[in-house]
């Protein structure tokens, strides 16, 4: 059992330290926070709702956190941006013991210190469903901010990373005692990883005309950064990057070997579009942080996606995935 | 029936105007918002929860989303500052209406405009119980910013307009039948008003030492400003302001007169300390404002809270309210 006073005085206790740009962090009516004059600030906001986004069962509290967390950067990385300061809101209930908070709290701090970021404020309130919302805030200059919209026909599109494990995490979570061999996919949901370094790089060599982290699948993601801007993509479905373990699975769960990969969501890998004369620096990039990067298309004119089989033949999926106004 | 997409449409067709400040708004992984450089930022974030917060069926969700937005630019003015960005994240159940969403945005855009704040992000989740959870933005000098430490021995303790409207609006929702007559003081609950103006006007003529919204009742808050802080506070009951329709009402509610007052929370009046050569200039900007302030008391260096009755002798309250660890 524990209240707001109690929890309050373990937030107080953890959270405790100023530091750099934070003219006044936690414990009065709002923080005061310094950016750099010459920076735009970048603000997000994401929602981690009990039986909703998550069962309590399947993750620990400290994973809850930050997963919280990794999702809120993960937007800012995706405009090119650095992410500066989070706020916290928590709802959860008296029927909380103090050991699960005490662990979220752990879990907020240990991501803090992952993503470089600080904890400035927040509001604590009684609620029947636990709900972590959290608010990022970061920088990034003017001119190497990268929106969703921007992308030029001829275009290539890249996309990082691995798609369809954190959809399979969670079916496998969802659906079955966990037996060995799945700990891969199954981490891969539950410990996103933002592709913030990524995010950054391609944003200071200018090397995107536009980018979005890939939360409702791709599908859905890559019509957000073409055909809701007025153009189109032609992508190809066996240039879809997906992990060993996802191969070695996939049958179990569904007949159609793309599904998770294309709409299951939460993969938080980015998409991008890049002009055709820079493939070189972003195979370079890739090199350097050690992370795929694999070209999946390139952006037409007419305004609509197409997506190619093996054959070259138009395919049509249903799209799914969680709608966000800004996510 | 309302899904995300819906909801999202909806939002979209009614925030679609870009304006000063901002250039990137709602529809991108991050808002991108420009801060006068010579200034800070100032971030605070509360959360409305059904049946925690609010009754659905006791306030229309334009009430709704102007009180949640409300609270939240209160906590930026209490800091002297001036309120400039909100995110807005929802929680709401996919069997809500449409009808009642589109009421809670337009009550959003009325507030915004009330306030004279931009919405330029958020976040839909799905949630069985409705939550807005709403972040704000907003900036201050950094000289002129007042924090909840400050207060010095000596320093007159001042409040805005009446104590205690809000809290008895609410027992007045929950146990009885609304007659004629009460709708003042249910409105004081229902539609509270932040003193965005009277905060900026103390901190802009640099009146205030310390300074807080009232938001878990007067003794709490006070507590924040003065015994948190390593100082003590001497308040004479009889000078805490209570309106005419309280004074009508209270005796159907509570044999303590004072206790809604004191620690019933939810008033969003200002309480702050005063240097006692200022005294004439607090008395200026009450009549400027045409705004009431009353002097309750005065800050002492015992480090500990006393409320004298009407006889001069100290009396002791139980106190109340809802904790935040950054309101």
């Amino acid at each position: 059992m524990i209240n707001e006073l109690s929890a309050l005085r373990l937030i107080e206790e953890r959270f405790h330290k100023a530091s750099n740009g934070v003219e006044l962090g936690i414990g009065d009516d709002a923080a005061a926070v310094q950016f750099d004059a010459d920076k735009l600030v970048l603000a997000t906001t994401d929602s981690q709702v009990e039986d909703v986004h998550f069962v309590k069962s399947k993750l620990s509290p400290s994973e809850l956190a930050r997963k919280a967390v990794a999702v809120s950067v993960s937007d800012v990385g995706a405009m090119g941006g650095v992410p500066r300061f989070i706020l916290a809101s928590i709802g959860f209930s008296q029927r909380e013991d103090e050991e699960y908070l005490e662990k979220l709290i752990s879990g907020f701090i240990s991501s803090l210190e992952e993503f470089k970021v600080e904890l400035i404020g927040g509001n604590l309130s009684s609620s029947n469903k636990l709900f972590l919302d959290i608010t990022a805030l970061g920088e990034v200059e003017p001119n190497l901010m990268v929106k969703r919209k921007g992308a030029n026909p001829g275009d290539l599109i890249f996309v990082s990373g691995d798609l369809g494990d954190s959809a399979l995490g969670l079916k496998i979570l969802q659906n079955k005692e966990i037996g060995d061999g799945y700990e891969f996919l199954i981490n891969r949901h539950l410990c996103p990883l933002p592709r913030l370094a990524l995010g950054r790089e391609l944003a200071v060599k200018q090397l995107v005309t536009s980018m979005i982290d890939i939360s409702d699948g791709i599908l859905l993601d890559l019509e957000r950064i073409t055909v809701s801007q007025g153009v189109g993509a032609r992508v190809e479905l066996v240039q879809i990057p997906t992990s060993k373990e996802y191969g070695e699975c996939i049958r179990q769960y569904s007949d159609d070997y793309y599904e998770p990969a294309l709409s299951g969501g939460e993969d938080y890998e980015l998409l991008f579009t890049t002009p055709p004369d820079r493939q070189a620096d972003i195979q370079e990039i890739s090199k350097n942080l050690n992370l795929k990067i694999t070209k999946i298309g390139y952006v037409t004119k007419d305004n609509k996606l197409q997506v190619l089989n093996k054959n070259g033949e138009e395919t049509s999926f249903k799209q799914r995935g969680f709608v966000h106004f800004n996510n």
